[in-house]
């Protein structure tokens, strides 16, 4: 399997996950095939797990070695390409990808140097449209329209055996000046966030959280450049100056 | 999801399955994938299954239309093209083919009118080399090489998923004719035994089960038209014969 030496396999982040034990089924999933980083947020029932060492059929390279966050911004301050996991497509503005797309999109990140991630949301309820503003692009898994509901490891079993199988002949881009990564963004989103609410930018309270999510959906999709950030940086700094 | 109906879905054929769960969980793997003609050769615990009812999570237009045999041959009968499922490569002669590779023929048999099934072992142990010379081909699910233990319902996940997400742009070979389906090279493959025993080929009572072996994984591999298998019987007829 040439490709898992060739290529950095994506971030797993596992958001607000239930129950130890599918955690520990998603790192015997991930480990299948050959990815190993695994972020939690927020996990339910605590971590460390005795249920996910027990269920994770001796993936424990993944499970030890798991990081544990409190906040999706803290989980993928450092990833530069991340695409929501979500059953339901409900009118976010994002690409959406499909399984071979959404492995595609992630070597072609990586080979351009990109740190990439996926997010899979909790058992029940999968990710919030408050989570998957901080995603670059929304993976929909194509299953039988009639029987779609998969649990959590199976959704990571095939998401991450796609990316393996998937095709391993990508261009670098030499010309791709550096992306911001995702902390880059949330600074300067928050930073944003805080000068509008000084500017009486937002009309009504009960608009405001709407407003806010279309923004940031929109920053944290465009893949803008580190450079590009440091401009729309000085952008508000002299539009809030010149008032 | 339009392959659904463009394409007829390959029977999935269970060896020896040991927990009602796993069958279960198969069902829901199936479904998931549009995937519903299961077939269960000897399941140790007996059928129908409470637990694979209750584990296939509504899967029960699978679980109540499965269809149970005592061997392989019954199972497969009326297939014109199956593959075997294994994890571990022996000196089979047969094509060995990945998830995708697999996945194209079936759909390129079927297009061509050949009903096409999938064997998985049993849990513990997969198939046998006794099991696998019914098939035409072996499937070997690329995974990571140092781990690439997966229970038999994420087997059957993968293998179906790549099926229904494969391309399906094939033509139909008009030209083809029929293949013999497996009761058809049965039937040819035990007369051949019973005229070979009449007439003494096997050399020694040790040596009989390896050879018969391998003539029989070479009649089952090589998808012999209904009329070479006529022919095939003509063959044997006139040499029996001539003696």
């Amino acid at each position: 399997m040439e490709n898992l030496n060739d290529i950095k396999a994506p971030t797993i982040v596992l958001v607000r996950p239930q129950l130890g034990e599918n955690i520990g089924m998603c790192a015997r999933a991930m480990l299948n095939c050959g990815v190993t980083d695994l972020r939690i947020v927020s996990p339910r029932d605590g971590w460390p797990s005795d249920s996910a060492v027990s269920a994770s059929a001796g993936a424990l390279d993944v499970i030890d070695n798991a990081q544990i966050f409190e906040t999706i911004e803290d989980a993928i301050a450092d990833l530069d390409y991340v695409i929501a996991t979500t059953a339901r497509l409900r009118g976010m503005t994002k690409p959406i990808f499909n399984t071979i797309e959404s492995s595609n999109k992630i070597k072609q990140e990586t080979v351009n140097g990109n740190k990439c991630g996926i997010m899979f949301g909790p058992e029940r309820t999968g990710l919030e449209n408050d989570d998957i503003y901080f995603a670059n692009a929304v993976l929909n898994i194509p299953l039988n329209p009639n029987y779609s509901s998969l649990n959590l490891a199976q959704a990571v079993l095939l998401v991450c055996f796609s990316w393996l199988n998937s095709d391993n002949h990508f261009e670098v881009n030499h010309e791709m000046p550096e992306l911001a990564n995702k902390d880059d963004i949330n600074h300067f989103v928050n930073r944003l966030e805080s000068e509008l609410d000084n500017s009486g930018f937002f009309k009504s309270a009960e608009q405001r959280p709407t407003t806010l999510m279309n923004l940031k959906n929109f920053f944290f999709r465009i893949s803008p450049t580190k450079q590009e950030v440091q401009t729309l940086h000085g952008v508000v700094k002299a539009l809030v100056a010149k008032k």
